[in-house]
C-alpha cells in the first residue's frame, strides 16, 4: 500500500526514525490524545523485524512442535500420533500467514487509520530536529519536527570478524524466521535465546544433523542456570549436539550465493572450530548477538558519534544531545532488546513527547503513564524453548551484583498438581529471588512447559513491589501452575525459620 | 496404608475432623512450626474430594480433549489427527492414575511423614473439645483437643426433592469424574461450573446424545455473562444440546441399582420438564450445587443447629460457638466452595491456631501469614471449558452491588499476537472490572484457551491494590495471552478521555 503523505509536506511535530513495533507505539502515544501529528520513515516494512522477521515468525515454526510434543505426551491422543512427523509444508504455510506475506500494507493501514503518516525511505539525521529521507527513487527529501525526532532503527545480527565469515552467507535470524526449506544439515553459532529458539523449531522441522557452539559453558546464560541445563537436556534429548565453550576460527563455503531470505545460500559449509575440529553443514545459522543500527543514521549530524547503542535518559532523552527533542527507544537503546520492553520506552517518550509539547512537564496525571521507565525492573522475557523460560526481574546474580541482601528459593514445578494433569512426565523449575532489606521479591524464573503467563504475576509482584505479607494472600487457583507460588514461599518461609 | 496411631491415644493439640484437602492444610500449619500435634480423623479417603472425585480426575479426564482439539487447529498437526477420535479407554486409565486408583496411601504416608496422626473412621463433634470417632469395627472412640477442634468435612451434590429424583439414583460429581463406561445419552442438570466441565470432557469421550438443563438464562451464571454465552456457543458447536430456563419436574428410571461409583446406575431415565417435554437418557447427572456436609457432625453437642454452612469469623472461627476453640475450614463455610480458598482459609486457621496456642494473638510477624483473611477479595477460579474462563476478584455485578464507583473494559482477546500465534481461530475475551474510588482493578475475567495462569496476575493486582498508574509500568512480555492487560489498560484509558 502506498503511504498517502503529500509529497511536498516536510514539517510534522514529531518524526519517528523506524517504523518497527516500538516506533509505532512512540507515534501513537504521542499524539493520541495530543493533537500532534507524526510521521514513520521506514525503508524497509512498517512493524519491524518482530513483525516479519523475529518474533512472530519464530512463534508460528515453534507452536505446530510444541502442540505435537504436548500430543505424543498425552494418554488418549498419543496413539493417534506415533509414528506421524509434522506437515512441513503446512507448517511453513502458517508462517507464511502470520507475517502476512512480508506485506505490511496492514500495518499502513493502522498508521493512517489513527491519523500517522509514514514516509518509505531511508532517513538520517541531518542536523536539529531534521531527517533526510533518501526514497526508492533515488531522490532525498528533507523532514523537520516541530518537537522531537525518535530513533527506532532497531538491531541486526552481529557478524563476528572470523576469518571467512561474511564470505560463507551465514544465514541470520531472518532467514532461519523465513526459511523456505529445511536445511540438512545446520550449525548454530550462539548460545542465546535466539540459538536455542531456533535449534526448537529446526529439530522437529526435519534438521537431521543440527549442532549448536557457543562460548559459554551453558546457554540461556544471562537466565538463573538452571534454565539453560534444563533446556540443554532437552535439547540433546531430541538429538541436537551441544558444542559448549568452542568459537570458531574460521568458516568456508563452496559457492556462496545470495539467493535471498530463507533460502539455501549456497554450498557446504565447514566451520573450524578452535580445538582444531571441524563441522559440515548445509548452513551457518549466526545467533551471535545484535549490533544497533546506528552505524549509518546521520548521528554524527547532531554531535553524536556514528554507531553503539544510544545512552537514554528515564524519560528515553538521547543523553548526548541537549534540548530534550532527540529521543531513543528499542534496541538502539540496548536497555533490554525485547519488543515488549521496546515498546514500553515508546509510551514512555511518546507520553513525555506529548506532555513536553502541549502542557509542560509530564507528570502521569494526565495519562496514567508516569513519564519514568520504572517498569524496566520488571523486565519479563519468554524464552519459548521446550521447556519455556519465563523471568521477569533480576536473576540471582544480577541481585547480588546490584548489592542487595539477597534470599532464593527453587521449587520441582513437576511437583504441582496444575502440571502433573498437563502431563505426567512435566519438565519444570521455578525460582524466587527476594531483597530481604524489602521484604519482596525482585526476581522470578519459571521453566517448564506453558509458564508464559504464569510470567505477569511476578512481573506485577516485582514492578509493585507487593510485601510478602501481602503476597501470602494472593492465593493461586488450583489446579494450575500458578500453585508455584505458594510453594515458593512456603520453601522460603521455612528456610527462614531454618537460619532463625 | 494403616494409620499408625496408638489404639488408646484419645488427646491431641488439634483434631481436624474431616481429612480433605483444606484440613490436611490447617494440621499442617498448626504443627510444622509450634510444637503442636494434630490427628486427622477421616471416614473416606484422605485428601479427600479435589483429590479423588473432583478437581484432579476432571483434569484428567478434560486434558486430552483439549491437547486433541489444540492439534485439530494448528497447521502442520490437524492433518495427522483427520478422522481420529479420543482413545477413550487410555484417558480413563489414565485418571485412574491420576487418582491413584482411588488409593490415599501416599497421602497417609505424607500426614504421618509431617508428624500428623490419622484416625480412620466417622467423627463427629461431642461437646467442647470432643470428637467421636465411629470406626471401622464398629466402636466409638472419643478423642479431645487440647486447644481446637477444626471441621473440613466439605459438601456433597445437592440432590433437589423432585418426584423420583432419589429413586432414579443420578450420578453426581463423583460418577461422573470417575466414569468407567461411557453412556451413549446423558442429561446434565445444572448450568453451573460442575454441568459445563462435565459436558465438555463427556462429549470429546463419545457420548452421543447430551443434554444441559438449566434454570437460568445462561450457563456460569456467577461469571461474567460473556463468559457464560462463550461455552455455551462452543457447547453448541459439539453438538450439545442446552436447555435454559428449564426445569425438571418428575424423573423415572427402569430398573435403579446401585453399583457403584461411575457405573451405569440402572435402566433407561426419562426427566420430564416444566414445559410438559421429555429428554430419555442412560444417566442424568446432577449438578445441581453443593450441600455441606454438616447435617450429622454433632453440631447440636455444642449448640450449634445442624445442617446448613458454618459462619465463621476472619480467623475461620465459629462464630456461632465461644472460647474460639471450634474452626472450620473448606466448603462448609459457604464462602467459595474452591479448593485452593479452602486450603487458604485453612492456612488462615492453622496458623491462628499455633499463634494461640503458643505465643497469644497472632499478628503474622512470626509466620509471614497474617490472621486474617483478607485474601478472599482475590477469590480466584478457573473453569476449565472450552473455552476456559478464568477469573479473580469480583464480577461488574457484584462490584455494583457492593456499592463501589464502577468502570469497566472488555478487549477481544483473540486480537492479540499471543493468541493469534496459539491458533488462528482462537476464541477469547477480557474484561477488566475498575473501582474509581481507589484508582485500582477489583475484578478480572479471562475468556480463552490457556488463560488459566493469567488469572493470577489479577489476582496480584487485587489483592494487593495495585494502583492504575503503577499498573501502566508491569509490562506484559511479547508475544504472552498477558498482553490483553495492556489492552485493557488502554481501553480504560481511552474511554476515561473520551468521558473527559
Amino acid at each position: 500500500m502506498a503511504a498517502r503523505v503529500d509529497p511536498d509536506r516536510s514539517e510534522w511535530d514529531v518524526i519517528v526514525l523506524g517504523g518497527a513495533a516500538a516506533g509505532e507505539n512512540a507515534a501513537q502515544y504521542a499524539t493520541q490524545f495530543s493533537g500532534l501529528d507524526a510521521v514513520l520513515v521506514e525503508a524497509e516494512l512498517l512493524g519491524g523485524e518482530c513483525s516479519y522477521w523475529a518474533c512472530m515468525p519464530s512463534k508460528a515454526l515453534l507452536r505446530p512442535a510444541e502442540v505435537l510434543d504436548g500430543g505424543r505426551h498425552v494418554p488418549g491422543v498419543s496413539s493417534l500420533l506415533t509414528g506421524r512427523e509434522l506437515d512441513v509444508r503446512a507448517v511453513l504455510a502458517r508462517r507464511d500467514t502470520v507475517v502476512n506475506g512480508l506485506d505490511d500494507s496492514s500495518q499502513i493501514g493502522w498508521a493512517l487509520g489513527v491519523g500517522i503518516d509514514v514516509v518509505r525511505g531511508y532517513g538520517r539525521l541531518a542536523g536539529e530536529r531534521a531527517v533526510a529521507v533518501r526514497t526508492a527513487a533515488g531522490g532525498t527529501r528533507v523532514l523537520t519536527a516541530r518537537h522531537a525526532v525518535v530513533i527506532d532503527t532497531g538491531s541486526c545480527t552481529t557478524v563476528p570478524t572470523i576469518p571467512g565469515m561474511s564470505e560463507a552467507r551465514p544465514w541470520t535470524s531472518r532467514d532461519v524466521t523465513n526459511l523456505h526449506e529445511v536445511p540438512r544439515r545446520v550449525v548454530v553459532l550462539g548460545g542465546g535465546v535466539v540459538a536455542c529458539e531456533a535449534a526448537t523449531w529446526l529439530k522437529p522441522l526435519g534438521v537431521e544433523e543440527l549442532s549448536i557452539v557457543y562460548r559459554r559453558a551453558g546457554l540461556l546464560a544471562r537466565a538463573e542456570p538452571f534454565a539453560g541445563r534444563m533446556v540443554a537436556d532437552r535439547l540433546t534429548a531430541a538429538g541436537v549436539r551441544l558444542l559448549p565453550g568452542r568459537s570458531v576460527t574460521e568458516v568456508r563455503r563452496d559457492d556462496p550465493r545470495d539467493t535471498g531470505v530463507g533460502l539455501p545460500h549456497g554450498g557446504e559449509v565447514t566451520v573450524r572450530l578452535d580445538d582444531g575440529s571441524t563441522l559440515v553443514a548445509d548452513e551457518l545459522v549466526l545467533a551471535t548477538g545484535r549490533t544497533p543500527n546506528t552505524q549509518d543514521i546521520g548521528l554524527s549530524s547532531v554531535g553524536c558519534p556514528d554507531g553503539g547503542f544510544l545512552e537514554v535518559d528515564d524519560e528515553q532523552a538521547v543523553r548526548a544531545v541537549d534540548g530534550h527533542w532527540l529521543y531513543a527507544v528499542g534496541d538502539v537503546c540496548g536497555r533490554a532488546l525485547l519488543t515488549h520492553m521496546g515498546k514500553y520506552q515508546a509510551r514512555i517518550a511518546g507520553e513525555v513527547i506529548a506532555a513536553r509539547a502541549t502542557e509542560g512537564r509530564p507528570d502521569g496525571a494526565g495519562s496514567g503513564v508516569p513519564g519514568s521507565a520504572d517498569g524496566h525492573r520488571g523486565n519479563p522475557q519468554v524464552t519459548f524453548t521446550d521447556p519455556e523460560v519465563g523471568s521477569a526481574g533480576m536473576t540471582e546474580r544480577e541481585a547480588r551484583a546490584a548489592g542487595l541482601d539477597v534470599a532464593t528459593v527453587e521449587y520441582d514445578m513437576a511437583a504441582l498438581a496444575g502440571t502433573y494433569v498437563q502431563r505426567e512426565d512435566y519438565l519444570g523449575r521455578a525460582k524466587l529471588v527476594f531483597d530481604r532489606g524489602t521484604d519482596t521479591v525482585v526476581g522470578a524464573t519459571f521453566v517448564g512447559s506453558g509458564v508464559a503467563e504464569l510470567v505477569h504475576s511476578a512481573t506485577t509482584a516485582i514492578v509493585a513491589r507487593v510485601p510478602l505479607p501481602v503476597l501470602w494472600h494472593v492465593v493461586p487457583s488450583y489446579p494450575t501452575a500458578s500453585e508455584v507460588w505458594l510453594r515458593l514461599l512456603e520453601a522460603y518461609r521455612a528456610e527462614k525459620r531454618r537460619v532463625g
